[in-house]
């Protein structure tokens, strides 16, 4: 477990995250992020740099934790009334947001400075959540889905392998045929 | 385009790749990799560090050049006479692979020290490759086929996706269910 996971909601701890988050957010606004630096973070979240080391290890670390809470969707996906509707609608916006300079560069951080994989598996999760919240619509209007484990492989692997491996002429179209040859099953 | 992609095989440019690569490796297995430095491996490759910032950038991109260099396979997809038997068998080598400890520090160099995509979009050729071989005997064959993204989509994304980003339960079963689930068509 990464040592995000150990924080306390409402707690020091979690005033010291807040507060260590936003002071990477305003200076990577403000001189971009080739200019962070662990002294520099301290010293405008009014911390000691020692308290970021014991915290989140090296910067790498602080940076994929800080990718991590970027990367959390803001609300629950778009109801549309139907399960391809909403998977489609769902899928093109992940594929737009991930495939975006700045969420290629969150995912790029959350991957590397994640040694024990607890950053990428939130990552992952943030995705099955908002999945599970479709398929449970199409649950509630009788609609047959599949799993969230299938949609995770059908829709969300394909999206993010082409944006890591072959990101070639990614754009709504795909993301839209990925949902359609799921749900309608014609490949 | 990397800088690896502009050496000229057989020349001066391509010796002093091999060096350099083979040092890398050498020194890896002798002291292990976070003893790395491009000063050493410099030393070791009768080369100076100039020459490698030049070449490769710095020692990141160089590992992840390496990577490429080791993810590359080493022979031809076996042939067991039938699309559905090739694609499983090797989707399963695929995962054995890209899953063990070697294998994800592999991929995760490749992916860390790329800047502009060209290793990573090189492991991906290699896969794609390999997939097309595959397809090119089903088409002897006379067997129907996907075509090569649609392979990539329905069993490389999948796989590549959980090594990175959901890593538990990874095993031959799972590589074996995305070619049924493919070649077949039942979801």
């Amino acid at each position: 477990m990464s040592r995000r996971s150990m924080v306390r909601p409402g707690g020091r701890s979690a005033r010291v995250q807040e507060s260590v988050h936003a002071a990477v957010r305003d200076l990577e606004a403000e001189a971009g992020r080739d200019a962070l630096s662990v002294p520099q973070i301290a010293a405008r979240a009014g911390v000691t740099p020692s308290t970021i080391y014991r915290r989140w290890g090296d910067l790498r670390e602080l940076l994929s934790d800080v990718a991590v809470a970027r990367l959390r969707p803001e609300a629950p996906p778009e109801d549309r009334g139907a399960l391809a509707a909403d998977l489609e609608a769902w899928a093109e916006q992940f594929l737009d947001e991930m495939s975006s300079p700045p969420g290629r560069a969150y995912i790029r951080d959350a991957l590397l400075g994640d040694p024990d994989g607890t950053n990428a598996g939130q990552c992952s999760a943030y995705a099955a959540e908002q999945i599970e919240v479709i398929l449970a619509r199409a649950a509630e209007r009788g609609e047959q889905a599949p799993d969230v484990e299938t949609v995770l492989d059908r829709t969300v692997a394909p999206m993010m392998y082409r944006i890591l491996f072959r990101p070639d002429e990614l754009g709504p179209a795909y993301a839209r045929q990925l949902v359609a040859t799921l749900v309608e099953g014609d490949r």
